[in-house]
């Protein structure tokens, strides 16, 4: 790597152009990867606050934390975006099966797809159904459906070496499979989870009751459970006993937490970067995206540690409502447009804060030229992937608006061992990569801060 | 990364060239992806014989499970070459301090240092000496060294973005600091460990005598405690009390585990793919290097799970005596001149299994071109970084003789937090991210072993 920077720096000053920025970049890298606080926040979010799913009195707490360690970083000004979010509530749970002749009764770990009703408390007894994908569903007769939970077994697929196409692949069974079994009139739905793990954790997340579907209970179950399931289905009939407390309680008041440094030249120009707050009520939420706010933090605190005023205004945005409802990035995106505010780049950090690898561009091909145009800057701290077009989820409604979008890529080979299960925790995070991050973060805030991002004809 | 191979397919079907080679690539990747056999070989590795130090019945058992292990692979030919290995004894071992006025004790998580002599059991106790460099110690006169302990205070740097780098520059205080100690005077030498934790470790590793010096006993301690050394030694005196039983107790017969698959055309020539078999006393030597042997025996598994006979001869090598000698290394290298075997390719696997990030090139000009014609192909598996240019420990008397090298490039951001470390379990191993390093090594070996690589006037 050392060879790396090297190189990096000779096709530099090969060009003449960026001499000056790669230099700045090595003293940002220098001040996070020596004095970084990222890592430090991301210990005190995980372990005094906890998970903190939407609506919690520990989401509440961590919008406190968040405008603090905000405050602490340095920022110019620190407020907070009231939005209203769904409050869903687990509760209680438990998933059983009966199988064969001796009648045996088998536990095994579950966690509830988030969002779903439950069974109020009550026990679901139904014969079960196991089908391996969609098509296979696709092709039973409706009555044979009716009245049964459907076991939807469906493999994340290990070849895949992205696995976030991976999860695209395997992650419309939780979506959208509870709809298709409700549609034809199955009682419950239960789901090998969305997971590349090698263990029984089950994996919760997101999912949307379709309105032409009376909504049914919708469970997950870790792999090695779906593999005991797997082969005693083939070997017999099995009755699936269903409990759960799931039920959303309305809506709460919550909010987006932001702060920024005014920009020196431009300050109607907004460079955001931000990660999502929320995380889903099991583990520490460190991973997702713990980590994505405290690198967001991070970009603050080095700018301002550093004494960098950047030419434009650097916005860090602690997204609220991610994970069950996009409510805060909606919220921000509405006020964007109706306060008129120029983003001339929203960047989003939510796929982990595991070693960084590229930077995603979803954005019109000029842009992505001018971005792309800073890659051996990037190169001495292992990001070389340009190529990936996705922006962000929190982020996605400034994209319908005409910003141009961006998301940090991490390495993604361990993120859905631990993605929404109790083992995305704080020790899951490796301190020299959440750092890595925080520094590729900062390098293209400053960037386009600095030298702006020409979007047609309009500058800067 | 669905777009990365899109891209990468493109520019072969562009060239018209390796389109082939892809596919074949493909074919390798979900061979091992899928049914690889690399993690539950570690599993087994780390779990049923654990660490494996050369010279001890942990590594008598780790060469039989090394010979079945690539038996069962499928290897055509196994053999052990016999290897005489130096046999060290930690046996127990403290470290303590007494401090200021009020002559408070203090004891701290300790290992002493690879190949050094101990206290024969007996409490040795010295004024302590704090320096924060080489330099530091270089200006102390020899009188003030002479009769007290030394420790050097030197931290691992952080700013340094390949750790590989940053252990080039911190290693030389295990490997040199007891020498410069004893060549002054002084009784005992303590270093702050060679790592970049942020826990309380103590990292363990190798170092060697020099002639002129009598030998003194080394010791390392983790961050914190060093942190906290580091304080008290500011405010005021110290006195140190080492006791440890260590010793060298002459030598063992061991052996290097050999497998190959004979080439069907061009069987003299030999790609050898190897890592390490033995590990430091502590751990279960995961990282270090059982990943690097697991992955060895996973190129010739999947070669043979997918019927590929390679041109050339692929031969799996599980060297004994890295850590403390490279005895194994040696004997391969003295072997393979002695039999005039032609080496056409020597690759080891020793920086951790984790996500593939690049291979190093050791070798002339020309050699070096023709394995970077193929980097689109590794592009897919996140393989860009063909910049770095050492080749491995192991290997390196066979580069010596003029074998071209090459290394497996893993990202380096986690392995000095667990190098040498009671920490290097097989839990601190992604089971995708090993699997995608032996997919990077596979294709290597096939690619060289298909093409060959002409050096000089010498074909194939």
């Amino acid at each position: 790597m050392k060879k790396l920077l090297l190189c990096s720096l000779l096709s530099i000053s090969a060009t003449g152009s960026f001499a000056n920025d790669s230099l700045t970049l090595k003293t940002m890298s220098d001040e996070i990867m020596l004095r970084g606080a990222c890592y430090n926040n991301l210990r005190v979010l995980c372990k005094q606050i906890g998970h903190r799913l939407s609506g919690t009195p520990a989401a509440a707490k961590a919008v406190e934390w968040g405008q603090n360690a905000l405050t602490v970083a340095g920022a110019d000004k620190v407020w907070l975006q009231p939005v209203d979010v769904p409050y869903w509530i687990r509760g209680k749970e438990s998933l059983k099966f009966q199988f064969g002749k001796d009648k045996k009764i088998v536990e095994v770990p579950v966690l509830s797809i988030g969002n779903t009703v439950g069974t109020d408390g009550k026990i679901l007894s139904a014969p079960l159904i196991m089908v391996n994908s969609i098509d296979e569903f696709n092709a039973l007769p409706a009555e044979k459906v009716k009245g049964s939970i459907v076991f939807f077994n469906y493999r994340f697929r290990q070849d895949i070496i992205n696995t976030f196409d991976g999860y695209g692949d395997c992650g419309k069974y939780r979506w959208t499979a509870p709809n298709m079994a409700a549609a034809k009139g199955a009682v419950g739905t239960i789901i090998r989870s969305v997971s590349t793990g090698l263990d029984d954790a089950p994996h919760t997340g997101s999912m949307r009751y379709a309105d032409t579907v009376k909504p049914i209970p919708a469970m997950a179950i870790g792999n090695t459970s779906a593999d005991m399931l797997e082969k005693k289905m083939k070997e017999g009939n099995a009755t699936a006993f269903m409990q759960s407390e799931c039920r959303m309680e309305g809506t709460v008041r919550s909010y987006n937490v932001i702060g920024e440094i005014t920009g020196s030249e431009y300050p109607e120009s907004i460079v955001l970067v931000g990660g999502h707050l929320d995380s889903w009520d099991v583990g520490e939420g460190a991973h997702d995206d713990g980590a994505g706010c405290v690198q967001s933090i991070e970009v603050i605190r080095a700018l301002k540690a550093l004494g960098i005023r950047p030419k434009r205004t650097v916005r860090a945005v602690l997204f609220m409502n991610e994970e069950n409802g996009l409510k805060g990035g909606l919220a921000y995106g509405d006020s964007a447009k109706a306060r008129n505010e120029r983003h001339i780049l929203a960047i989003e950090t939510d796929a982990g804060g595991f070693s960084p690898r590229g930077i995603s561009l979803d954005m019109g091909e000029s842009e992505r030229e001018q971005i792309k145009a800073y890659r051996n800057l990037f190169l001495p701290y292992g990001v070389y992937d340009f190529t990936q077009e996705h922006g962000g989820a929190d982020i996605s409604p400034l994209r319908k608006q005409g910003v141009p979008a961006a998301g940090l890529v991490p390495d993604p080979q361990r993120y859905f061992d631990l993605h929404h299960t109790p083992n995305d925790v704080f020790e899951a995070v490796n301190h020299r990569e959440l750092k890595l991050g925080a520094v590729t973060l900062t390098a293209l805030v400053y960037l386009v801060s600095e030298h702006g991002l020409k979007s047609g004809n309009v500058q800067p």
